[in-house]
């Protein structure tokens, strides 16, 4: 048997092949919407991909069961539990086959099983790995958003994400509820989680790719607590803010994402263009770093840095209803994007610029240049009441340590809440790192404020230095 | 002032940015297709792309002065010259002006001073360029077609490829005249053609990228005709076969190619729909180098080495009204094609597959195996009747030299021809090194034929051993 | 915690870096002598490595610890296990702390606990893995080549590798013993063997990266074997022949690899220099596919395709004593290829030659081609006593099923055996699937004879056709 | 005949090929000493490198000639004129041929007549071509150092680089003399010289890659004086500062540079390492774009960006007895940066660092934050007194005009005048577009002073804003 791993780092997804040398068939588990990795490893080791499924009705990310199926004329199997609300609206294509708890997809010696492990969302199914060349014990797991190392998937997306009120709660009675049921399953099992660290679909996921059923019982807190009510409490605390884009994401995956097909690079334009786009008021990504970005801004544009997460930031800005532009170093950079932009439904890409807009910029309007503070200089500008320090991390970071006096707009809530942030003295971005506050300061920009200041150290450096912190809630500006 | 020359080795087709340091604009002069070399190099400069032009209407490639006038903005300079027949079907395009004889095209410092030089077609044009801040001075001219190094351009093609009968020799009148006008023109006057050697355009063009007025007026031959009739028959005599896409070219050209706008790269798809492909007798360049490719051809497909050669070939064999299919290495290799393609205008591209396929096809149908066979060995089969050789080169390279006794049939009218070559004996494929031999053996099992043999060492192998040569236009089998 | 997997396809050999965010520190096992990607890992995660180790003195590839402990001074840990035979002889460089069942390394929360694991090698360790911050319990363990994926490391290198005579079924002894002891470890702890499917230190590894001690007692053959001597008698039966240089990785490591330091790209060199060589009898590897090598192959050269097995059959081939030469496609290439050598210890590389030198041979001396022959014909020609079939699998897969009339001779023992073979028909070489067969076909033409035919569909398809199969150790050439 | 150039951006230096397809034989004419893209080049065309020659003993930088002599096995033609100062230091190696005007380098149809050429260097050839196969007459000249496009090579850099006085003025009037010789050729001569735009070895070198002798004489500013003595000034005013490291060139080449062999990439390396060598004051490139750079510096590194100007400035302030370290992006670029390094002779690079560094150095040690200035405020602060502005451009730049009240000091000579910049005010750095004033505001930093500022925009947005502007050779700080 063949299992192998592929991990988009910029969604911190993961995906998995299954394959059995014998029957020289593949079933690819959760896949992304750009499959060609598929399709190579599959060739690597002489298997076609016969069979795709996914554990849920994604919110992160565009499922790409539909265009891998679509690819390799794979049969898709979705599940078919949760009630009426969660009915994928293209179960009805002729490769699809709806699976319930207890169904088997199989090929030659490889055995799925599914098991409808809800909670996270109510259709969720996680699927249980044999080995029928090996053994009849079960080798382990792909547990989705069920399970991850060191935590579970989070109940409350749907009523964060999605808006549909009071479901969160029952989300984790029910997940409660899966997780003392799936426990039966032995020790030695061995869980695939559907992510890694830093996704926004659990709060504290571990940078160790698996763990074992025996392990999680001996140390995930989500088998630790008192009881129900216990466990409720604590899944639902301390979540990060899910992007906005996540309610969008769970209605495509669920009707079905468009198949892409081809995968386009789009053209090359030059600065009269860009000039036109920022009039008309396009959304221009600028995926320089965020030091050069800084150096010399073109107003009007978001600089988001192509990093790890592009992808997450590119979604929260990002309108779904028109082309968004990009400023990139090369073709090469500008594929890669159109393939991570891709993977959250971003599919209209209408042109890019290379880095020479900025100095052609330049010679006709001017370019805004962001500050660099550093720690120090910020406290002491902020207690002598010279500057205005924002906070662009989430919440729950907010809460747990920030600069006295610090005002709190998460990154996601900028332009919505821009107008509450006082203009009467400098403006300093500040996050936990640098990476944040860059992109928030280029926003700035573009909702039309003089260029701010970005203590580019941020908490990180301000926390090393020692320097005065205050824990809370603290000021967040009023929403309007 | 800055000349940048851009070569695409696969057309052996050369195209120009001159452009004005001072006023930060560029000409681009016979761009191809695809365009963002122009836009990265004009960017590397701090030029804009402000003005596109071409010689002519091309009949080897697709024209990309539409493309990248879109792309850019920039104003496209089209020739008004020639009658009725030679008129640009896109010239009320708002961003087209249509030049004439003795008009400018400037930017800065540059000028352009347009000259009608037909022969290779009625409405040629060609730029002489001047540097104002320098001198006044010409210092050199963009030929296109008119002048190559060590050659003129055919003025054959139009008859030849188009089909349109009696313009040859009228032609090739009107070629002498305008050389003879153009030797006015000072001899230090660097001459920058349209093209390189291996093109099908001009019949010995030299591996000089640039020459000068005075050089060719002392050494080219077209110069040293003992007049017009002599030169009228040299230039028409020898001429390369021209491929059969010519003709489609030359329409498009005229008419306004489509604009790409993105560059796709079609998705990879599994072996089982290869299959349908072929059972559809679908197009498929297997682009595996030749000697791969013999040990194990997919029958069916057309095995065309992604090399030098490869748009030219796949030009002749591609329907231009059906997609195409690919096999090859990876996705970078086969976004490198999609762009070959598009450069004579194969846009529609299906799917492409991985070398898997290879395997996988064998393990349900036969692959053909191509023998290789060396010059002593083919020669003695020969001439022990107990093979047919069929020499795939062009029919001047057949005159001056091929074994006795091989049948001579151009790549290219393999398929129309192929009834006409006796089945009787194994079938040995001959060229000149190797690389049109393996395509015709792979065409050759794709129209039904048991798998020939490949004489890879070629004519060249053959000569070198010293065997016997024949010359003349010998056995060529008789055409439907 | 931060575990990260790293696999070198060529070798199947996997190596692991775990790490602690908190302190910023990182410790790498196993790890190969190519030391950027753990640098690179390390960077991107935020950490500094400060601690190697290794499971044990491998026989099969050169330990990176000490050229990673040279490059980033970290601390290198030794087993102190095993007799005197075993012990490392550069234990006593500064850097370097002896280890022994018991005790522990440390960094932050990461905790790794050695213990003994003996069988295949006397000071085999293992490390248990535990992550202080989330659990007393033990994570997983590296297992190096104690417990693979469904099999166990192999007792009998020592004897069939380095020729000590006698060792082989007392390491089998230990081993099983190692086990018996190591299964008192929970069923949940995660297994990370030292090596994928492919290597040869055990017989049949799994395609699944990862394992759980629970599902291997359940599951792997070594632990339901009736007791120790079936376990002695199972474990020594049917290993694949050791590659011959596999003594001298168990010689280098033990002393001490020669610290790299830089990774130097050789020279190119043109035709004539090639020429010399060939004359001095230079090993040179020619690295084409093998379908494009049997077109045209450079007698003398030993044809290696730049695939999987490149790395084993270099090292079978290679002098350790004199440089090597490279026939490749590019610089890129040949990188990629010096890196590959150097974690077997092949250091010098004289030059490389591009691929223009078979052209460039054949103006001068002949080229050699292998004739490719299908099943039906190898089988015919056979039957007919026209050819010798001599088969070049390993001996368990001879064992298991051959060709009727087929000779064996590994085609690491094909130089050492050649003579024995009979020269007076055409030799056919036949692997598994013409991997093995091509490289043998090219040896055959170095060590003097005449071109062979490659039946390139191998055993697969002789199989596939349902053709008459032998078993048993069949005709293998008596040696000299 | 096939004639090819290369062309090194960061040198702005031009090298040629030119082989006959018939003779299957190259030579190259001002090799570089990275010699792979030669070979790779022949090889393409079919061609062996079986000559090798240079115009004059270069002083820009390391010549290839002995590089690819050594590996092609070539012949090294090596110019015979000159005085005994003049002579090559290794014309006795075996396969090096001394040649003088006159005399013929030929291989097939090509044939290349030697042509002293005094002026820029007393030993200086120009090799003028012909193709046999094509005419009597000559097709072009290779002029290295003499005639440019536009230009003529300065008869300076001896006296002004490698510090022989009263040697400028002699090698001017020789070189007018070697005009007045060479323009008896015919005006269709086409010139293919030396270097392009950009380079030291002549002021004012144009963005054309070829021009004609005819066109020079009548616009080149050269053939225009109204006398030697007229020219002799012009060819001697305005001349920009000739790197340091040319005399060390100059030096190398005559003696003949050692043979590179193998190309090394140096191993990468950890904090503490880099931490070691900053204390120790090694030379270390940061190669990060500026602005990233400006925004995290660690104290003690030069950040010289891998861009045109990369080679140049690693010249300047490298010494060439000790290794060189790097910061750089990835392995990739480290290997061509080593390439880079190589052509100027800097062959010691001891390791490299990733990015990574900046943030492990934050940890433990402060960066320097560059902040960056625009045109008005740096205007205003330095008329208000607050700021002392460093001009860093050349002489003759800053002398066209400047920032009145502006400092100068070329950037070449920051470190050793660093004293004479009063210190009392912030200081800021300026050039023309950025660039260099970001190398020299990091290069102040290691010289100990505090982080100055960076007026980006530099005198060309200066110029822009229409801003007053001063001429004349004005404040230059003394001298010690």
């Amino acid at each position: 048997m063949i299992v192998k791993r592929f991990y988009d780092e910029r969604l911190a997804q993961a995906s998995f092949m299954v394959g059995c040398p014998g029957s020289g068939e593949a079933i690819v588990i959760d896949p992304s919407r750009i499959v060609e990795p598929y399709l190579e490893a599959a060739a690597a080791e002489g298997l076609r991909i016969t069979g795709v499924t996914e554990t849920h009705i994604h919110a992160d990310y565009v499922s790409g069961s539909r265009e891998l199926g679509a690819t390799t004329g794979a049969t898709i199997y979705l599940s078919d539990e949760g009630d009426a609300d969660w009915k994928y609206g293209y179960a009805n294509d002729p490769n699809v086959r709806l699976v319930k708890d207890g169904d088997e997809i199989r090929t030659g010696a490889v055995r799925l099983v599914v098991r409808h492990t809800p909670g996270h969302t109510p259709e969720h199914i996680s699927f249980v790995l044999y080995d029928e060349s090996a053994s009849e014990e079960p080798l382990g797991a792909f547990t989705g958003d069920f399970i991850f190392v060191g935590d579970v998937g989070r109940p409350d997306l749907l009523e964060r994400a999605a808006n549909i009120k009071g479901t969160m709660e029952k989300g984790a009675r029910v997940l409660y509820n899966s997780l003392r049921k799936f426990v039966e399953y032995p020790d030695h099992l061995i869980l695939w989680p559907g992510h890694g660290a830093g996704s926004a679909c659990g709060k504290s996921l571990g940078g160790v790719p698996v763990t074992s059923l025996g392990y999680e019982k001996r140390s995930g807190w989500a088998f630790q607590t008192a009881g129900e009510q216990d466990f409720v409490e604590e899944v639902l605390a301390g979540q990060p803010e899910p992007p906005k884009y996540f309610a969008h994401m769970k209605r495509i995956n669920k009707e079905g994402p468009p198949i892409l097909g081809a995968i386009s690079i789009p053209p090359r334009k030059q600065t009269d263009e860009l000039m036109r786009l920022l009039d008309a008021g396009a959304t221009i990504f600028d995926m320089r770093p965020a030091g050069e970005a800084a150096a010399g801004l073109i107003p009007g544009t978001i600089n988001v840095p192509f990093e790890k997460s592009f992808t997450t930031w590119a979604g929260w800005f990002a309108p779904y209803d028109a082309p968004i532009y990009l400023i990139s170093e090369n073709e090469t950079e500008v594929l890669e994007a159109v393939k991570a932009l891709a993977t959250i439904g971003i599919d209209q890409v209408g042109a890019w610029f290379g880095h020479e807009v900025v100095d052609e910029h330049q010679k006709s309007r001017d370019l805004a240049t962001i500050g660099q503070m550093q720690a120090r200089e910020a406290k002491e500008r902020l207690d002598a009441g010279e500057v205005t320090i924002v906070d662009v991390r989430g919440a729950s970071e907010y809460e747990e340590g920030h600069i006295p006096g610090s005002i709190h707009v998460p990154l996601g809530y900028l332009a919505d809440r821009a107008d509450s942030i006082p203009k009467d003295k400098p403006v300093v971005f500040q996050c936990y790192a640098g990476g944040r506050s860059s992109i928030g300061a280029s926003l700035w920009v573009k909702l039309g404020n003089p260029p701010p200041l970005n203590f580019v150290g941020g908490f990180e450096e301000y926390e090393a230095q020692g320097l005065e912190v205050e824990t809370g809630s603290g000021k967040e500006p009023v929403h309007a």
